[in-house]
């Protein structure tokens, strides 16, 4: 018995989005099936502002239930309205057999999309699970897509955004900075053949377009909901949670997208439901605070991907993903995928684990 | 940068009782200064019966944060009456600095006591959690115990009591194992320098004793709460939750000791109140569910080490700590007592860690 130790070089150019994508989506889908697999994102904090995020579960049609743990010092900016990371760890995966228990891996590192490469932290797990949503909520003749944001999370979200869509043509991208926005179109335009078009405001980069993808950092509303027109769709990706807010880091829980979004879509979907509650993720909790949806009102990503759900009824539906936070069903998925190919691949170092009962006889006294 | 790998056989004589105890009550009265360094375990299960629990969280005044994981393979027996363990893997603990995020240490396998050896698996860090609820709730006249059980967890236990009250003189011990509990008393006596008397009841063990240690797997009521007497104190150590029986793995919640002991008892004490309502603890949960006690009358362990509550106020009173579950501030505290003793003699093995920055230069694409 032993096990794989991979660290962050070593799994740099392993996984595909759209293998992401496909394990994501039986991460979620197996938790619908085995509930129990499956548990809440849990966040603690240091006096110092140290963050632990911590992902229970496993994704049973992987043969995998184990762990992830990320570590990042945090720090506030205009009053709370933004945050940025003085320090991000990378982050760790502790992946056992989820027929026998072994361990099989301690994967430390961020897994990252082999043709984008190494950009920011989280964007791979997040993008694919955005992905799973685009998969069942998006047109199917969607040609044009407004993200918002321009850096690694935008990349990775776009991406998976094409993975589903590849017939998507046309790209408005906004960033506060106009370098930036440039930039990104100068990049990936050629990257993924596609014409990308910097614009100057968030309204310019959501009008007309099928899908709007939200890839900011920000702690507040982008746009007015009221901008919403029939037919798109909207995924955001900031969770957020009160024990931010309760530690004095923030002063109001995180906001992305706008209660009037939540009044106009036909169709809410979250990752997990029970985060939505354990945390008090603004962007679903205070709207059904206010009575405009409840809890049974938001559909579970899981649902889409079991076929209990749907995701979109006709062409005329807004459709909202609150990718509200990772859980182990994507942290957890997209890690064993790294384990996989990293062992197909001969990567890492395997470490000898000694027995119980040699070491009870070894250092029984 | 870099890290500390410990691999079990490298961590099995580092840590000795008294230090851990004192660990543990950093983590608890930690965890009352600020709670959002601490959380409740939280468990997930695969449908092949593994079971993964894990414990977000730190001991700020030691300077660390992290989570701990242990995956088990559980069996139950007797209709769910008793359970086993087809499995049980080292369990990881992944530490960072609780002021900067950077890792620390990922320690893999069972922080042991050095003077007891490698017993059984979570033996040290619960033993010394009970070890917090002696020092503040067992009489300091006290001079016997009755000790339930006869395996690691009830060596440790004991040694955890004499830790803080060397005085005791004399224990009675009792295990359904004749066999078992008389090799208990012939190595322990010896071990310990006191008198162990092997009894054939669970009513002999805890008569007229001070100090009612349970240190078994149950998962039913051991003894009738009406038996007690006054200035007694006892442990319990089983927690259980509630996925077990969601998830079929049990019928019903696992029970240790009894409504009665509730009913009778001057001070109740809990290692973390959110625990026993996140988990639903059958021994304090069913006696809040019928009105015997209410969740505010339980007093977290925590405060009796910032001595915001009096663990015990005279000697007649019955006093009773249920040691719910780890959590990581028994878990964590431990582990970090390891990792400081391990860089102290050189233990384990360092790793690199390569800077993000290096990463995205090396990995751009």
């Amino acid at each position: 018995m032993g096990f794989l130790l991979l660290k962050p070089e070593e799994i740099q150019d392993l996984v595909q989005m759209d293998e992401a994508i496909e394990a994501v989506e039986k991460g979620y889908a197996g938790g619908k099936k085995y509930p129990f697999i499956n548990a809440p994102r849990r966040r603690v904090h240091s006096p110092a502002g140290v963050r632990i995020s911590n992902f229970p579960g496993g994704v049973d049609e992987m043969g995998v239930i184990g762990a992830a743990t990320r570590a990042d010092h945090v720090i506030q900016l205009d009053e709370g309205k933004n945050q940025e990371y003085s320090y991000r760890e990378h982050p760790i995966h502790v992946l056992n057999d989820a027929d026998t228990g072994q361990l099989l891996s301690i994967v430390v590192g961020e897994p990252v999309e082999k043709s984008l490469g190494y950009t920011s932290l989280v964007a791979l797990r997040t993008a694919a699970t955005s992905g799973v949503g685009f998969k069942y909520m998006v047109r199917q003749d969607a040609q044009t897509a407004g993200l918002l944001g321009s850096a690694g999370q935008a990349a990775n979200q776009l991406l998976a955004l094409l993975s589903v869509r590849p017939e998507i043509q046309k790209v408005k991208v906004f960033s506060r900075n106009e370098e930036n926005r440039a930039k990104f179109s100068r990049k990936y335009s050629q990257k993924f053949g596609l014409e990308i078009e910097p614009v100057a405001s968030i309204e310019a980069a959501i009008k007309g377009v099928d899908v709007i993808l939200c890839a900011t950092n920000t702690n507040v509303v982008l746009f007015d909901g009221d901008l919403l027109e029939p037919g798109q769709h909207v995924t955001g990706i900031i969770g957020g949670n009160m024990q931010l807010v309760q530690g004095g880091f923030l002063k109001a829980a995180r906001r992305e997208i706008d209660d009037r979004t939540v009044e106009r879509a036909d169709v809410v979907v979250a990752n997990l439901r029970e985060s939505v509650i354990s945390e008090q993720q603004g962007d679903l909790y205070e709207p059904i605070q206010r009575g405009i949806i409840s809890i049974e009102d938001i559909i579970e990503l899981g649902s889409l991907a079991t076929g209990e759900a749907t995701g979109r009824n006709n062409d005329e539906e807004i459709t909202y993903h609150k990718n509200n936070n990772g859980t182990a069903a994507s942290e957890i998925a997209v890690a064993m995928l790294v384990y996989e190919k990293a062992m197909a691949n001969g990567r890492g170092t395997m470490f000898d684990l000694i027995e119980s009962e040699a070491l009870m006889k070894g250092f029984a006294k």
